[in-house]
C-alpha cells in the first residue's frame, strides 16, 4: 500500500480567512499581544483548533524555545499527583506552555534519570520534578541544564526552586487528632528510606520523624511503632498485615499517604476488623479517594492544587530569569477529619 | 546572581571507562545490536544512568528520530488509563522509546487538538491517542503526519490503527448478570454523546446501545432507562441523583465506567441506601478501585494492560513501516462479579 499523502501545511493566512480577521490580528493573538478583544481571541483560537494550525515549531524554534514544560510524576496511580497537576496546568493555561508528563517509576532512580534526560533531550524549556528520589547532585545536574522546580523534598539547593509542605506539622496534626480521640497505641506506616543522605529532605522521612516527635511530645515515646514499606496500596496492605501480627495491636494506624491507607483498609477488612470500630485509620494527601463516602478517610490536606500553582509560578519566573536566586516555598497542611477515625475503644 | 556553570557533557568514552568496557561495546548496547551479553548490557546501562549520559539528542536527531512516543490521556483521574499505560510502557521497556504523556481534557476537542499538535511539533515518532473525542477527519490528519494508534473508538479508518474492546458484548455481560440475579429495572448511566457522527464509533455510545439491545433481548424493552451525564465521578453522582427521583426507582444501576460507579455509590450512601441491599451497582473497566474491598464493585474487565501492549506493538510496526495497511484489533471483555451486585429484592 502507498503511504497516505501528506496534508498541505496550514498557514496563518488560512487561519485569518477562517476566522475572518486580518493576519495581523492572528499574529497578535499568537503573541498574546495587547489590542485584541476576548471575543476575537476566542474566534481565532477556534479557527486554529479547527484547522490544526501549528505556529509553534518554526516560530518558536527560532526563538530557541519549545514552550514545553516537562513534569515528572513518580506514580500515575497515586491520586495525589493529579491534584498537583491540576494546579499546574491551570496556572499555565493562559500561557503558551504545553505540559508533557514523564512517568518516573516509584523509588526508581535509574528510571527517573532516564525520564529527566529524555526531557532534556527533547528540549523542554523547564521541568517540574514531583517527589523525585534522585540524589541532590543528580537534581542539581539537571537544574544546571534546564530551569527546574522540585516538588516535595525539603532542602535548600541553590540550583533549583522547591515547593514543599510542612510534613512535620502534618504528622503532628494526625497524632494530635488521634491522641485527642483517646488513642495511645498509634502506629505509623512509612515509605522506607534507605539512603541516609536523603533522610533530611524526603517528605516521607520527615513525616516519620514528625510522627516520632509528636508521639514523644504527647508522652507516648514507648508506643512509637513504625512499619517500613512503600507509599503504594500494596505497601499499606503489607504494613497493616505486619501490624496485625503484633502481640499488642495498635488502636490507630497513621498511613503516610492516602493510597497506603487504602491498602490498610483492605487488610483490615480481610481480617474481619471494622474501621473505625476496631481500628482508626488516617491517611495523608486528602485525595479525592479520601472523600469517597464508602472510604471517608481522615487525612492531611497538603493543598495539591496550590502546590502545583506555586510550582508553575516559580518555573515561569526561572525560565524568564534562569540566573535568579533559588526560591523555596513551604506550605502548611490542615487536617480533614472523617469517619475512619473515632474514639479509642469506642 | 550568576547563572550556574554548565556541566561538561558526558561522552561515550566516559561511559566505557565507567563500565570498564570498550566504546564499541557501549555503542552496540546503544544500538541494541547483537553480540553483547545481558550482564554487559546491564552494566553499560547502569553506567549510562549513573553518569547521566544522553546519546539520543545528537545521534538520533541525525537519523531523523526522537525515539519518543506521545500518549494522549483524556483524564488522568480515571484509574483505567494507568492500566493501559502499564501495558504500553511494559511493551516498550526493551526498546529505546520513551513515553511522554499529554493530558487531553475530558470531552474537550480544542484541548485534544492542542495536545496532538504539541506532540507533533515536538517531533514524536508515534502517537497513541486514548479515547479521543476528536472527529475522524482530525484523527486522520494527525495520522497522516505521525504514525498513530487510536485506543477505544471502533471504526476502520485506513489512516491509523485501532485497539478497541467489544463494548456491545461488555454491556450484554452486565445486563445478563443482573437479569440472572432477578433484576428487571436496570438503569444505565451513559457518557453523553452529542455528535451524531460519533455514535457508531465511540465506546460510550456502543456500550449504551449494547445495553439497549441486551435489555430488548431479555424482554425488558419497557424497562430501558438511560441517564446521560459524563464518565466522571461527578457524572455518576448526578446520574444516580436523577435515578433516585424516578417514581419507580431502578433496582440495579449499570454505570458506564468504574469512576462513574464511584459517584453512584456516593449518591446512594448519601441517600441512606445500601449496596447491594437496596440497589445493585455495576461498573466497567475493572480498575484497581473496583477491587478495593470497601468498594468491591462488579465490573467488566477490558484487559487494559493487554490493550496497551497491543497499541505498543501496532505502533512499533507502523513506525517501522508507515505505509503499511491499517490494523484493527478488537479484544473481548469478561465480567468480574463482586459484592456490589446481588439478588433483586434480597
Amino acid at each position: 500500500m502507498e503511504p497516505p499523502a501528506q496534508a498541505r501545511r496550514v498557514t496563518i493566512v488560512d487561519v485569518a480567512q477562517h476566522a475572518q480577521v486580518s493576519t495581523t490580528t492572528v499574529s497578535k493573538v499568537l503573541r498574546n499581544a495587547y489590542g485584541t478583544s476576548a471575543a476575537t481571541r476566542e474566534k481565532v483560537q477556534r479557527s486554529i483548533a479547527a484547522l490544526g494550525y501549528r505556529p509553534y515549531a518554526a516560530a518558536r524554534g527560532m526563538r530557541g524555545r519549545t514552550y514545553t514544560v516537562g513534569v515528572m510524576l513518580p506514580d500515575i496511580r497515586n491520586p495525589f499527583f493529579p491534584d498537583i497537576l491540576d494546579g499546574l496546568t491551570e496556572a499555565l493555561r493562559e500561557t503558551d506552555y504545553q505540559v508533557l508528563l514523564g512517568p518516573g517509576g516509584c523509588n526508581d532512580e535509574p528510571a527517573e534519570a532516564r525520564v529527566t534526560e529524555a526531557m532534556i533531550d527533547r528540549g523542554m524549556d523547564g521541568m517540574v520534578l514531583i517527589a523525585p528520589v534522585s540524589s541532590r547532585p543528580h537534581l542539581e545536574r539537571v537544574a544546571r541544564t534546564v530551569p527546574t522546580v522540585v516538588v516535595g523534598p525539603h532542602g535548600n539547593s541553590a540550583a533549583y526552586d522547591t515547593v514543599s509542605d510542612d510534613d512535620t506539622l502534618g504528622a503532628a496534626l494526625v497524632v494530635g487528632h488521634l491522641v485527642g480521640l483517646g488513642h495511645r497505641r498509634i502506629a505509623h506506616i512509612e515509605h522506607a528510606e534507605s539512603d541516609p543522605t536523603r533522610l533530611a529532605d524526603m517528605p516521607n522521612a520527615i513525616r516519620a520523624e514528625g510522627y516520632r516527635r509528636a508521639m514523644r511530645e504527647h508522652g507516648l515515646a514507648e508506643e512509637i511503632d513504625i512499619v517500613s514499606t512503600t507509599y503504594t496500596q500494596e505497601g499499606g496492605y503489607l504494613g497493616a498485615r505486619q501490624l496485625l501480627e503484633r502481640a499488642r495491636r495498635p488502636t490507630a494506624v497513621f498511613a503516610g499517604a492516602d493510597i497506603v491507607a487504602l491498602g490498610v483498609l483492605e487488610a483490615l477488612d480481610e481480617a474481619g476488623l471494622s474501621v473505625p470500630g476496631d481500628i482508626s485509620v488516617a491517611g495523608y494527601d486528602n485525595t479525592s479517594l479520601a472523600a469517597l463516602r464508602p472510604i471517608s478517610l481522615t487525612s492531611v490536606d497538603q493543598a495539591g492544587r496550590q502546590i502545583g500553582a506555586e510550582a508553575a509560578r516559580l518555573l515561569l519566573g526561572r525560565i524568564a530569569d534562569p540566573g535568579r536566586g533559588a526560591a523555596h516555598v513551604r506550605l502548611s497542611p490542615t487536617l480533614v477529619a472523617r469517619r475512619s477515625t473515632a474514639a479509642a475503644g469506642g
